[in-house]
């Protein structure tokens, strides 16, 4: 099937709620609320046999009675009704659903015949099916949004360029809202459940042709057309990187993923070559998959291996040095080599007593425009891959401005730079800041140097395919 | 020397502030400002020759004019006015220094020599001098803030159980602005700067002693008498534990220290060795040194490495489960093997269609009362030496209620239990109420998971100690 079939889950023109419903306990109140408050602003009709008007909208028995097309059927009821609505969606001609409902094949026995059931009917059709067992799209950029929970709940994100695609809505929520806190931009989220019909396959090539996602983060249990998939992942990686994580990577892991969705989690060994040859970047841990993702949004991609670190606090500095240069606990980068020439330049717009070699300590006398000074120099410095800086908020001379500073520099060069900072609310509101001009910002060193290791292995990838080196 | 002659650092009846500023852009005003906000309730005496009145309190010239007992005297004037002072303190029977001031041993030359002549006068009279090139010292419980910084911009923690020692002033400041973010609490804090007299040694002496102190963190880029360092360390981690980070733990870190403070960061190799001979707790990123020591100063220990894994969302409990189970990447504990009593008391509770075996996925039809009653029945479990309890908070029947059914299981085993929950604003607030309750709580699940196995080597070397094992 072409990836252009899966638009209309993101940008239907009109919609139907099948399981509509006026019980704000309910997923079919929720969901209708988030289409409404997202701004959807195609035609929606509520499904409801017992119901004339939901939030304001006129209500319908059914699918058949609404007499106008409908691009995209989002169902919220039992499961074992959503058969015969998934055929009467056929019948009108309904291109697209999104089956919420749970109780198909996660559950074992008559869920696997249900959801067979559903998958050939679909197929009978051409109807394309997210799902079953999902919370669906949110897409700010299409104001769009099925997810059946709150806003106020789980948080969405603002607008961005980053796509989120998840075969678990828990983990999906649990992510989105992270991502609202750290100030992080969505192009799009997915969670695609069960994946009767649309797996990460489908998604990732429709992603790769999204022109608004520059990188796409996933959160996987299980690969299902493993041969497919590493196909379809390195054709897409080449154009955008793709960050995963992969759960279920140990035995216990595996067993576990199998008792929540019923899948199989895939050797350890197997799933990591496959990554490898996908050229998927992995992550592991939760912080991992945004703070990746963030970086290579970007776009930017760090040409060597050799890593200046600008500070204004000493103890930060040695702490990112041993994070960069540690092959065991940490990434095993370079820290680049100054040459001459930048450290004369240096010794002019650093304090005194400070001591021009990376990494370059501004002290506890730096201020904004020594940042930019300092950045300006070591950035003409071709020993240089990339720049993590660290922006502690606490010397006195220091404050919000360094924003605007630092931005100022990253503006005109090309190379990567990620900030980081520890501390509490003050330093989370320049954390954020920084994260709001489009420049990666992280509340500890470390996870700083690790997203930068992720731009040398980015660059070294891109290199590889190019031949430049093998 | 006796560490009781470390506590008028702490609590000191009356202190003289020499530098006192009425500007506030100087370090003396600052430090002024900070006692005054602190709520010191001993005498102040601001001494300043061309003030009368500083904050509205009486300055005086000089220390012999004030004709009064004082305890502490804290320092801030240029480098070269210090031995002075401090003769001046001695004669006048003045018992302890904080020196804050830099322009000593960290900047070579001249400073050294500065350092070594305050060294000398101090040992003449018998004065413990703590610092140069520091920030001193941060007592919530006694009221006593010597920290320049605004506490607008450097945020303080509320009292607690963990005592924390830095070398550097700068991290010191941005970790306990770090606490105050995560509502980890402090019992008191101590920047020993260049350690002209007191040392880490005596401070970690002091500290065994200190009743309110559960726990002791340290950041350290030096350890300069290693010898007595382990031995002394030995005594205090069988009271209570040592968690600390050893910046400069690379070549490259190394070299930066040296340039850092002049200080020699010592061979990795060796400091390995001394901290487990010491049996320190070794923190390496950032994050992991409050989240190890908020998990040992609940005083709980795991009696062995069976843990089990508790949690609303089937994805995060895979990737606990994972992070918990694999050698590599994590933390390599076990996943604990519920007995078939367990799992049959456990069918009772959970969701019809969920598993009772561990990770115990309560999915998303969980709520807070399901939680306690999982809870009391995995406690019972033999095989069980701690919990791991995820707390999604997007559900719909998850609430704030979560915080009292945990803490009320809590309260009623002496097994550790560590929360964690991934998510934007709503997951902080039950994280911070979690750790109101005392109850350690991650906003990542893999840092819960690496908190468990501190508590798992702290019982195991608590063991060994006792002979049980060897």
């Amino acid at each position: 099937m072409n990836y252009k079939s899966l638009e209309l889950f993101f940008k239907p023109k009109s919609v139907a709620v099948i399981g509509a419903s006026r019980n704000p306990e309910k997923i079919g109140y929720q969901l209708l609320k988030s289409l409404i408050e997202v701004g959807y602003n195609g035609e929606i009709y509520p499904v409801n046999p017992k119901a004339d008007e939901i939030l304001g909208l006129k209500a319908y028995p059914n699918m058949s009675s609404i007499k106008k097309p409908i691009d995209l059927a989002i169902i919220a009821i039992p499961a074992g009704g959503v058969p015969e609505v998934i055929r009467e969606a056929g019948e009108i001609g309904v291109k697209c659903a999104i089956i919420i409902s749970g109780g198909f094949k996660e559950v074992g026995g008559e869920g696997v015949k249900l959801e067979e059931e559903v998958k050939s009917i679909a197929k009978t059709y051409g109807i394309r099916i997210m799902g079953p067992n999902c919370i669906g799209v949110y897409d700010p950029h299409n104001n769009m949004d099925t997810l059946f929970l709150p806003r106020d709940r789980a948080l969405r994100p603002k607008k961005g360029d980053i796509a989120f695609i998840s075969q678990s809505g828990a983990m999906g929520v649990a992510f989105l809202d992270w991502m609202t806190m750290e100030n992080i931009g969505l192009s799009c989220f997915v969670s695609y459940g069960n994946k009767a019909d649309v797996d990460e396959i489908d998604l990732l090539e429709y992603l790769m042709h999204d022109e608004k996602s520059k990188v796409i983060a996933m959160y996987v249990e299980e690969i299902t057309n493993g041969r497919r998939f590493i196909e379809v992942a390195r054709k897409v990686s080449i154009i955008k990187p793709i960050v995963a994580i992969k759960a279920g990577r140990t035995m216990e892991g595996a067993k576990a993923v199998s008792s929540h969705t019923g899948a199989l989690a895939g050797r350890e060994d197997i799933v990591e070559a496959a990554f490898k040859k996908a050229g998927i970047i992995r992550a592991y841990d939760t912080h991992e998959l945004f703070d990746y993702a963030r970086a290579l949004a970007t776009g930017r991609i760090a040409q060597g291996d050799r890593i200046a670190i600008v500070t204004d606090g000493g103890g930060a500095g040695v702490m990112a040095t041993d994070k960069l240069t540690d092959e065991k606990r940490g990434v095993g980068l370079k820290l680049a080599e100054l040459k001459e020439e930048t450290k004369n330049e240096l010794k002019r717009c650093i304090p005194q007593f400070a001591i021009p070699h990376n990494p370059i300590d501004l002290t506890g006398n730096a201020n904004p425009e020594m940042y930019k000074n300092v950045l300006e120099i070591v950035l003409k410095d071709e020993n240089v891959d990339g720049i993590v800086v660290i922006t502690l908020i606490h010397p006195p001379m220091m404050n919000e401005k360094i924003v605007d500073e630092v931005e100022e520099v990253y503006r005109k060069t090309s190379k990567p730079i990620l900030v980081a900072a520890t501390g509490g609310a003050p330093t989370q509101r320049v954390l954020r800041a920084f994260q709001e001009r489009g420049i990666p910002s992280y509340p500890e060193v470390e996870r700083a140097v690790k997203a930068m290791r992720c731009l040398v292995d980015r660059g070294r990838y891109l290199k590889k395919l190019r031949g430049d080196i093998h």
